[in-house]
């Protein structure tokens, strides 16, 4: 029987912590940490991941505001905007959502804003700074830094152990890959192309799967007391919201296992919320 | 029996390549491509590997200069001098030779160096590219580099294939993964909290080693027909230059293995002579 990684519950802990320090900032600096977040378009599901970063925001007490622009929005206007928030000292952090139309060339975007202001960690020399494990301040991809929170808050070590991760994306494969491996763990990075996953995952200490794809671990697949984390967000035969793992089986026979829902989602946005708290007192350090 | 990767050779090829590219740059644009080497102090090693690389490069007719500073030099006097040849249209590339004096904190250097003259690629903003698999035109770590062109020159295909690096620095270990990663191979980034290396070489199709330990990989732990590329330089029992395997042994085993020395080394050099042009011929790009 598997320990659930409860990320409902420890999101819940994190706003806790970070409605703190944004009170603390607040009453020691005069600060409130500022996040606006970019839409281009009315794709349904943006809006409302939008909708809940923004909600969640102000409910910590983060000065967040919302940006939409029409789906026709030129990339020369939106990097304009973003320029504009750049120089602006009240915003901490900027966060333009995923997709863009097409017109806009996303790569543009994500190297327009400043790394300073990255809130989502996507910046070239961010993600340069993690993978060489700088061990300075500077913002990390939200979703895996999510996860690292919950080995820590589980006492789950990652030195030494053999860690394979499932899927090889900016936004989450690649960056917990260079999380764990500046953890000491061992890493393989998998994906479309790997000829056989369960050569690698029967052997590993800790598996994340971030593959979109039903039954990308079956109970087969993994050793007994294995650390499961589920990236995944499907919709399954009966039409729920599943992971990429087969739950039920694995529960029986790893030793953590995260839920879907209520594991990894909610720590991504708990996390957001931290760092743009982060990179408003990292702000202030650097004044100096 | 192994096919012997032939560095020396290839080394041969490609810099007879660059030194064609470089009399093009000169008859087309008028353009010689300008590298600097800073070396601080003077370390004999750091000054050989400082001669070999000045030599190849005038051989190549790449406008090669030494600048060798007091090993007192301030890191503000170094980083005045490379914001000197930042500035400097003449200058393509800027090399500053590991190792520096303590007083000089070396990330500051790195960080100093304008990414498209960074002909080393260590710059977080090159690094990051390279981890996002990017696909424009930017430097990347020679080493790493010149063994993707082996693989090439031996149509040693690396998708779908079950990749190892054995070492995770900064130089060789992190881009030579991220390189095999982009090149659509499985990839397995080992090190020394790694509990059992034979875990994974023994299911490897490719080993890369840069651990700079005799003996890291011996017969045992590979399968037959992998391919090794040894990036190590140590001295063994009988005072010879050896490499990280056992060659001898693997010799007999694999398909393809890289001696040492003959192997990597040469293409280490001859990869940033091929760089130096790469900046210059950016650098007229950049300007249209």
């Amino acid at each position: 029987m598997a320990t659930i990684i409860d990320g409902k519950a420890l999101a819940k802990k994190l706003n806790q912590q970070t409605s703190k320090r944004v009170a603390q900032l607040q009453s020691q600096f005069g600060i409130t940490p500022g996040l606006v977040v970019i839409i281009v378009g009315n794709d349904p599901a943006s809006e409302r991941y939008v909708r809940n970063k923004n909600r969640t925001a102000k409910r910590l007490g983060i000065n967040s505001t919302v940006n939409q622009l029409p789906a026709e929005t030129s990339e020369e206007t939106l990097l304009q905007l973003i320029a504009n928030y750049n120089a602006d000292p009240a915003i901490h952090g900027i966060l333009v959502q995923d997709p863009l139309p097409e017109q806009i060339n996303e790569k543009n975007i994500t190297r327009a804003i400043l790394p300073e202001k990255d809130v989502d960690g996507f910046h070239p020399v961010n993600v340069g700074k993690l993978y060489l494990n700088d061990t300075t301040n500077y913002p990390v991809s939200c979703t895996p830094k999510g996860i690292m929170t919950m080995f820590s808050e589980y006492h789950i070590s990652l030195k030494g152990k053999n860690a394979v991760m499932i899927g090889r994306s900016a936004i989450v494969g690649k960056p917990m890959a260079a999380l764990m491996l500046n953890a000491g763990a061992s890493v393989s990075i998998l994906h479309r192309y790997t000829r056989d996953i369960t050569e690698y995952t029967q052997n590993a200490d800790i598996i994340v799967s971030a593959t979109g794809h039903l039954h990308t671990l079956t109970k087969d697949a993994v050793k007994a007391g294995a650390v499961v984390i589920d990236v995944g967000q499907n919709i399954n035969e009966a039409g729920h919201l599943v992971g990429d793992t087969d739950y039920d089986d694995l529960f029986e026979k790893v030793a953590y296992i995260t839920p879907v829902p209520g594991g990894v989602g909610p720590m991504t946005i708990a996390t957001l919320m931290q760092q743009s708290v982060d990179l408003a007192e990292w702000s202030i350090r650097s004044d100096k």
